[in-house]
């Protein structure tokens, strides 16, 4: 899909999953605190703590994919949050198809609906918050997939799914 | 409201209006570029271009109040996008009430479900960005509000509405 559209997907604020690829070892984690920073090229800020075994392998490889689920994998997307990558490999644990990436290591994940694909461009609020900038480099989604149903995290395992679209005129992009 | 669950309000991405105060001018804008970065206190990133009359007011006043609104605001919330504040009052003009704030000069809006009163703790990305950091220091709720039906702007005045809320076994907040 055409860069210049990424934010339209990140914008409404959906949960997604971070999948990295670093010294050979490779990992997802479930991440919902991020937010378009740029249209083009698009940029987006997120924060991961430091906590999650994925943050290494963004940190080290300064590279990861952005994977947009949908209610049919909530199940997944919970259960990516409560375990960590540190032993276990998650694309097998919950029976995700990695597919290989165009312009980066980190592995696609097959069954979401939309990947975008990432390169660290600034890291200076990492070390106080967590947070880092991503260039949007490559974004693919599933043309079949009209209106996705996103998951958008409310705390402590609730989720609100993607309701009704409506459209206003509106002079903005 | 607590300000330690501030975050599962934002946390699911809708659309805010930021109302700002600055030498005896008031303004609102609506954003949706803004993310959680810290639990307690709550801290939250959010992207004000400088195109916004309110980012001078923001810049200037280091506050300004984050408030939430529903789908019945959904008009409102689209012409606070499409009109400038710099020669509107814009509270007058959409018909939203002001109310004093706690702890900081701008005005809640009283329409919205939620307000989040906001200081500016970190400027370091304004600059490249217009990326700022806010500390919430006091939060409000309505209460009588059950399942608040947030907007998720999917760019060009398409919104989806939130849905039906789901609950998962999670062990994280």
């Amino acid at each position: 899909m055409s860069l210049s559209k990424v934010y339209r997907l990140l914008e409404p604020g959906p949960v997604v999953l971070l999948s990295a690829t670093a010294g050979g070892r490779t990992s997802i984690m479930t991440m919902s605190w991020q937010t378009p920073m740029e249209f083009e090229p698009p940029l987006v800020g997120c924060v991961i703590s430091n906590r999650n075994y994925t943050y290494g392998l963004v940190k080290k490889s300064r590279e990861c994919v952005i994977n947009i689920p949908t209610v049919e994998l909530a199940t997944k997307v919970v259960r990516c949050g409560n375990t960590s990558g540190r032993a276990t490999d998650k694309f097998e644990k919950l029976g995700f198809t990695p597919v290989t990436a165009s312009l980066v290591a980190a592995p696609l994940i097959d069954e979401c609906f939309a990947n975008l694909e990432c390169k660290v461009v600034d890291t200076r609020m990492v070390s106080r918050y967590g947070f880092f900038v991503l260039e949007v480099v490559k974004a693919w989604i599933d043309p079949a997939r009209k209106d996705p149903r996103t998951l958008h995290h409310m705390g402590r395992g609730r989720f609100m799914v993607a309701g009704e679209t409506i459209r206003l005129p509106s002079k903005k992009a």
